[in-house]
């Protein structure tokens, strides 16, 4: 898939795209491509490849080194971007790397704060450790209730993006109320994602209902603030 | 400043900002009035009171107690609501709570990556203990080209709410990126809050632009995790 002129996505879109996929895919070891090199292989104009680049040094994936070119970020810390509802694996493809997914534990529970957010007596629940580029990074806790969690049986826990299949199920998530905290993690968190309990960790609990307002998910994600960021735009209304 | 019909705003939020400024200004001890004292005291109906107390529930600011009452949670924590740029004492205000600050420094500086935010060599710097019900909350350091920071000269910084000045001086605050971490407080900072340098802080750093795009502001504040957090609402557009 190369560029592509009746593309609606304006070319140095289509070309950062591009580059995630072939840094998430490691085709590059350290250096990209020199911009010569980049408007040659793409058929592009200058302007195209820097605009291209230069969305990718803002948001932490690529560095740019006076005299030496234009380096993968070996240490870029992730960014959820937030105002879209994005999936864990989706965060981490924009950041032109590989997530992975090991299930902890599925089964039925009945926390009462969480059944009573999803207007249930019981519900389904996924524990799963994620990962970017191998390395673990958070753990993710869905709580569904069961005529949603029905969808998922016949898929490997381990395999797949939650919201896509969900999606193809037919289920819309319209839209979430999301609180975003801080604390340190529990003895068997830390253990699980490699850190010390005195550290910190982020964490991202929502509610994502239908376009109807009826509960999908109750969500619980905890992610290593080494490692893990939010981002949003804001604007202030003038009263 | 009671209830005004004649205000486009609906009733039940009219309400919910004067019981919103009455639990601010101290008014009640523990216990809101009762559902029936509200309806008298206001000439509203039923419907409007329980909005309005609902709406201060949902965002945990009074919470009911079963055959008791309704009563101010006073172990609430700071809800900061993303999307709409706010200053700290809006935030406060709107827990109906008291903001406060004091000023810790202010002066000139040059850090290398705050100035090139700013696109200046130099810069203003104020740095200021915050205040929630005269318990310290946050550290916030502002960062301003001189010619924003000359307008905020005449005022006393231990008292004014920065963005309402800076907009009463015809300085436009547009937009933000801002970007939400998590770490360890320095230990002077740890200090400061009152707090122990294991704990975690949530860290806010943002640029703020005008309409052309030209920064008013760098902004760096760090809340202690365990008295604020933030909450915002998203939502999945299909792709």
């Amino acid at each position: 898939m190369g560029l592509n002129v009746n593309n609606p996505l304006p070319l140095h879109i289509q070309l950062k795209d591009i580059l995630l996929r072939e840094i998430r895919e490691g085709l590059y070891q350290e250096k990209i491509p020199s911009e010569r090199e980049l408007m040659d292989k793409h058929s592009v104009s200058r302007t195209t490849v820097r605009e291209a680049v230069s969305a990718l040094v803002h948001e932490g994936i690529l560095e740019k080194v006076h005299g030496k070119g234009t380096f993968i970020n070996r240490f870029r810390s992730i960014n959820d971007w937030l105002g879209h509802l994005s999936s864990f694996t989706e965060t981490i493809e924009r950041m032109g790397m590989q997530a992975g997914a090991q299930l902890l534990y599925q089964g039925t529970g009945s926390n009462q704060e969480i059944a009573e957010s999803l207007g249930v007596e019981e519900y389904y629940y996924i524990k799963r450790l994620r990962f970017a580029d191998q390395e673990p990074i958070a753990i993710e806790r869905h709580y569904y209730p069961f005529e949603i969690s029905n969808k998922l049986k016949k898929y490997d826990l381990n395999q797949i993006t939650l919201y896509e299949k969900l999606e193809s199920e037919g289920i819309y998530l319209h839209e979430a109320e999301q609180r975003i905290s801080a604390k340190n993690p529990d003895p068997s968190d830390a253990k699980l994602l490699g850190i010390s309990e005195n550290t910190c960790i982020l964490v991202a609990q929502r509610l994502i209902t239908d376009p109807q307002g009826d509960p999908i998910e109750y969500y619980c994600g905890i992610y290593r603030a080494d490692k893990y960021a939010f981002s949003l735009k804001m604007s202030r209304n003038m009263k």
